[in-house]
Formats: C-alpha cells, structure tokens, sequence
C-alpha cells in the first residue's frame, strides 16, 4: 500500500462556505488541471499506472489533505481514500468513477466523477455521517492500455483474475508487471476488494452522448445498462469489372451491404429504445472500377432489455440472409460480443432522484448505452449511476465539456443524497448493528 | 527500326490446308505460351517493354518466319508485321490488339487479338490480296507500369506526347528511358503514326463480360465504346458513440451514403444500357462501436451516349444531395474523369457483322463498356472491334478463358472479311489509284 504525501489544497473552513455554482467552478477546473497529466505532449491520454497517473494521484491528494483524508493506491492502482464514519466498523458509501482517458480525451470523462467525490466530501466541511465514505479513482477503465476495460473496478468484485493479469500492452508488459513497476504488489488484489460493509456505490458520469441536452435536462439516472451485441457480417458476391457487366448479371457485395445497413437503420427506428449501428464497412477489392466481390460489415446493438436485443440481431441476420439470397449473394456473420444488461439498484436510483428533485431539477430516467464502472460494481453491490447533460454528445475528445450549472446541481444532489442517507433509518440501523 | 529474327513457325502449306478449329487450337496455344513470359515467377505480368515482352516479341516472329513476314519494332514498343499488297504503295488493313498485361493475368485479354492477326495471315496461306496487313501488337495498353493506359495506340494517332514520354513508373523510370533501354530511338516515334493510306483497323478482344454469354452468342460486334464518368462523394456527418446516441439524434454518414448506394444501383437499372458503380467506400472512423462521420464513395458510370451519362450524372448528384439534405449530412463531390463515348465505323461494323453471319453466327450488336485500342485508333481511321464470349465473364484472372468452338469461329468470320474486303470495289478502285 502506497500512501501519498498531499501538496496543497483549500482549506476546509473556506470551503464549507461556498455556493454549489463556486464548488462546481472547482471541480470544472480540477478536472482541467488533470488533464495536463498526460502521456502525450500535445493532449490528454493517461493509461493504467502510467507516469502521469502517479501525478495524478498525488494532485487529488493534495485536495483531499486539507480534510485530513488520506490516499492510498490499492494493488490494482486504483486511488482510494476514507472519510471516516463514526467508527472504524462503519459502513461504507462508495463514491467514484475512473482516472485513465483515451487518447485524445476530453477533461471530464470518469474523472468529473471523482472530482464531484471531491466536493461532496468537503461540502461535508467535517462533519460526520453515520457511515464512512470511500472515495474511488478507477486506475482503468477505457480498456486502451491492454485492450481490455475495467481492470480497476474489476479488483474491486474479485475479477482481476489471472488471465486478465497476463494480458500484455503494445510493448508486451503484463498488467501484472505493470503494478510491480508503478511499486505495487499483485499478490495484494484480493485485499482490494469490497467487503461486504458497502452501502453502496454512487457514480457521476457525463451522459456523453446527446439525450440530456435534448430533453433540456440536467442530469439522468440510469435504469440500466443496455446490453451490447457485435457482429460481423461477410457479404459476397463477385469481383466483375464495372463497365462490362450489366446491372442484371452483377452480384455485388457492396450493394447487398448497402441495402442491409439500411434495414439495419429500419429496424432501429422501429423499436423502442433500441440503437444498432453499422461502423465499419471494407470493400474488397475496392476500386472504382471493380464491383465489389466481399463487403464486411460491423453490427454494434443495444438495448435495455436483452429480450429485446436477441431480438434485434435474429431479425437483422434474417434481413442479411433475405437480401444475399435475392441477390445471389452468400453471407456470413459472427458474434464478437454477447454482453448482458446491467440493472442499477431499482432503490438506490429512487433516492438519487428524490435527492435531484430536492435540488430542483426533474431527473430522466435513462438506459446508458456505454458501459461505465458501476456496471461492474453492481455485481456484488447496490450501484447508482447519475449522468450530467454533455453538450453536444461531444465526448473522447478535447471538445468534450459539462456546464457549470449541471455540476452545480450534481453536487447539490450529492449533498442532498448524503444527509438523506444519513437519516434514514436503515443507515441508522445498520450502523448501530455494526 | 530494331528487325527480330524469327526462330521457329509451323510450315505455310500445312497450315494452308486446317480446319478453323484446328487453327483455334493453335491459337489458344499460341495464347497460353505467351502467358509463360512474364515479369514474375509466378502469374503472367508483362508490361511496357519488359524483358519478358522481348521474349514475347521473338516468339511471334518465329510463327511469321515462315510467311516471310518480318517483324519489327517501332519506336512506341508496338510489333508490327507487313504482309505485303500487290506493291508498295498498296493500301494497308491493320489487324491487331495488345501484348502487354495486367498483374495476375489471364492468357487472352489483348493476346489473343494479335494471335488471331497472326492466324489470318496464316489462312490465306501466301495469296495476295489487293492489300497489304499490317500486324499490330500494342506495347502498352493497361496502363499498369505509368499509370497511364494506350501508350502504344496513342503513337499511331500522333498522341505520344511529351507528357506522356516524361511519366514515370514506380522505380522512376520515364516512358522515354524505358523506350531508350529497350533500344529504341524515342526520336523516331512520329514515324509510329498511321500514314492516311489504311483501310482500317480490326480488333478481336475477349468481351470481359458475361454478356455474350447470357445470350448464348459467340461473337459480338461493338457499335461503340461507353463513355465513362468517375467521380468521388464524400458524405459528412458526425461521429458519435454508436451506444449513447439515439437513432434519432444520429448523422450517420455510412447510413446516408448506404442509401445513395441504393439509389445508384435502382437509376442503373431503370436506364437502358447504363452501368453505375460504386465499388468504393471508406468510413471514417470505421469503429464497430462509433457512427461515421465521412463516407467516401467512388462512383463509376457508363453508357453509350454521352447524353444518358450526363443526364445519369446529375440524377445521381442530385439524389446525393437529396439524402445529404435529409438526413442533415453535407455532401461534396468531384469528377475524376469524364471520356467521351468512341463510335466505331458504322460501314466498317456492318462488314464485320455480314462476315460472322458468312461463319454461320448470328452477332450481338453491343456496347462496349471498357476501352479498348480500337478507342484510340477510331481517331484517324475507321475501327471495328469484335468481342469473343468469355466464360463467366472472368478476365484480368488467370481463370479468363475462351471457347476453342468461338475462336474458330472468329478465324473463320475473319477470313470471310478479307475475301469480301478483297473483292469490294472501293478496295480495287483505292488499290488501283494507289
């Protein structure tokens, strides 16, 4: 365990003073100020336990020191620091999102929401809860480093297994290694874990995508998390040169794969809440001369309900079959990715909304396309997720922003939430228990 | 003038006395044994006056040798062979195609034009006509080693220009080094051109289309030679994550250019005769996970008139920029090239087509929908161009092939032509002036 010295911060006195707009500019330029911890020179990207992840870590904990929050880094580098509850048996909230980007990333991605972590424990200016609160900084999330995401939540349920361990970067350094080198120990991640003392885990995100905004909402709280398909689909036909072949006598992969894309987009329309995307389309052999002989296409879906989804990608492969018999094509496809939905805790996401509502906004109830943190952390305990308005959709990329008003009212939420959770008698009750 | 000696040939009277189809056997032998000269180890290339188009040229001559027809080269790369008139001042019928080919090559594309001038020659077994053949095997017509096709029909029209002479291949090399290296004088190449006292010129290629095929006919006679359109649409939209944005939210650029990809292929086939490609598309970013923001897609059009692929053109820009409007993409586009249609000579079609109806086949009237020689040379002297059946309409493979049953009927068609060439007046009166 590595427990990092705090540099600076603003005092607490001062802080327990000031209006949410003031801790939301805070956090705003907090989140900017972590930005600058990059790999590259020119913008952001900070992978699992790089460098300018250790600057990271030390920067929040010059936040937290004025508090006397202490912050330690877990042996999956995950930041984790403790606001104690009124005894060290006390159980504990959670609170948290990931530290590491994307390549080229904007400045609130995952880390707004240990930001507003932040700010929630210094609008506490001191004061004690019933429960303690653990504050999370994922090491990974955005799976860029080693090509797999989650690594830092993943310790936290018991899934930082060996597989996931041995996976190995574009220099060929495990994950394992990787904690060694940054001076942690991987024989020390089962002790990540939760324990079971957990209340719960509360997770602020930005929507980043562009449903708030449309809706003129400030924040949403998510149901559920869609469950993702990836497909392939090889659609082929016959290379033949595109002036002396009649349109009658083609068989042309690029255009069986254009008519099914827009069956794709039909079939989205049509059903609720449902999204499925073509991104990707390689045309062999992809001249402008030559009708296509083998068109591949990529198939992402969505949906809340996996029923739905199912769904969605037997009727999308019956289109691709109908189309490539009618125009003697053959087609083939694959699965790549069969992922689950994820519920968030159904009585957990009523309290995050009343304590929204307190702070007069109308939460909308939303389905997260995207997989974040909590979605892991639901696996073993009760898990909330709270989106802010992105504007634009804009996100995974410099123009990525939030609105000073909309960390206002997350962070006026958040305080909200806590002393509701604070009163309430199960809180009571089990910090009596323990 | 570079004179090659002839090595080996089949004797004039044994020849004199074959059956069409023996000598189709020949042919296609013929045809198969030039493949084996080429620039790779494995797969026929041979390309501008490669060493293997050397070999090529010395094989030919050994099957003229024994006609006494002498072989030389000009100084545009192309093989030319004089089977001499009554005197010299007789007028001229060229007959021939290309020797050169793409990578990967089948046997007959262009080959088996000049092996077929080559049987003609040998069918009239030393009778004179009343005017003299000249044998062509173009130096360059693919277009692979410059990037620019027709280099040694341009020659005989006066159009192996400057510009021409100074492009380079991939190692640097201009047309006019590769010319010198051969031995050549590239001063001498005006006296390439065509001198005004041709009859015409006759070119036998393989169709490269399977249209012949479909209607089950051996030979086709082209009343002209599409003119063609290239172009390039690129459809910009928004990239966004493919999990949090709503269809309805979407500006999807593959989406858009799918849909034009639909239009493109329903204007093709509601036109007559039209050809419409689209045969590339590159998506930006081309993640299964993200909606692409550009699309870029070629568009490859053809017909017979001018004025259809004009009119096709501006549908199909038009409908471009309708789906663009729709869907809130933009939508630019560029034309890459813009040739004209080439008519072949009329009279000169309908002899060719009373000479296969003299064979015993009834010929298919057609358009061509890639360029050819014949192209070239229909700018200063009457062209006529004769498609043999491919099967499957396979070419630029080394599964292209014919049908022996085709080719002796082309031999014979061919014969046929120069007898009633031979016995028309306008040859006697010219011959006689002459």
């Amino acid at each position: 365990m590595d427990t990092l010295k705090p540099r600076s911060g603003v005092s607490g006195e001062f802080l327990a003073q000031m209006s949410y707009e003031s801790r939301a500019n805070i956090a705003i330029e907090r989140c900017r100020k972590l930005a600058n911890f990059s790999e590259d020179a020119v913008g952001t990207r900070r992978t699992f336990l790089s460098p300018s992840m250790r600057d990271c870590h030390r920067e929040i904990a010059g936040w937290l020191a004025p508090m006397g929050v202490e912050v330690r880094i877990d042996a999956a580098g995950n930041l984790r620091a403790l606001y104690r509850g009124p005894d060290r048996d006390a159980p504990r909230l959670l609170i948290g999102s990931h530290l590491d980007t994307v390549p080229n990333a904007g400045a609130f991605d995952g880390i707004l929401g240990v930001v507003l972590g932040v700010a929630l424990l210094e609008s506490l200016a001191g004061k004690r809860l019933p429960f303690a609160i653990e504050l999370l900084g994922f090491s990974e999330e955005e799976g860029v480093r080693f090509g797999a995401p989650f690594i830092g939540s993943r310790a936290l349920v018991g899934r930082l297994d060996a597989e996931l361990l041995s996976r190995t970067d574009a220099k060929g350094t495990t994950v394992r290694q990787a904690i060694e080198d940054y001076g942690l120990d991987p024989g020390e991640i089962r002790s990540a874990a939760v324990t079971g003392d957990e209340l719960g885990y509360l997770e602020f995100h930005i929507e980043q995508g562009p449903v708030l905004e449309e809706m003129n909402r400030a924040l949403g709280v998510v149901q559920t998390i869609a469950g993702q398909s990836r497909l392939e689909f090889v659609f082929a036909g016959s290379t033949n040169h595109a002036g002396t072949t009649p349109m009658n006598l083609r068989r042309d992969a690029m255009a069986g794969a254009a008519e099914w894309i827009g069956a794709v987009e039909r079939e989205a329309h049509r059903v609720a809440e449902l999204v499925a995307t073509v991104g990707s389309l390689a045309v062999k052999p992809g001249a402008v001369n030559v009708i296509a002989g083998e068109a591949r296409a990529t198939l992402d879906v969505r949906h809340g309900s996996d029923e739905s989804r199912h769904a969605a990608v037997e009727t999308l492969t019956g289109a691709a079959t109908d189309i490539a018999v009618r125009r003697r094509l053959s087609v083939r496809h694959s699965v790549q990715l069969n992922q689950p939905s994820v519920a968030m805790d159904p009585a957990l996401a009523r309290q995050v909304e009343e304590a929204i509502r307190r702070a007069g906004c109308e939460p909308h109830r939303m389905v997260s396309g995207a997989g974040h943190d909590a979605m892991i952390l639901a696996e073993k305990i009760p898990s909330a997720l709270i989106f802010l308005r992105t504007p634009g959709g804009i996100s995974h990329d410099p123009a990525e922003t939030v609105r000073v008003e909309d960390v206002a009212k997350a962070i006026e939420a958040g305080s909200h939430f806590l002393a509701h959770l604070a009163a309430s008698s199960a809180v009571q009750r089990r910090t009596h228990l323990a």
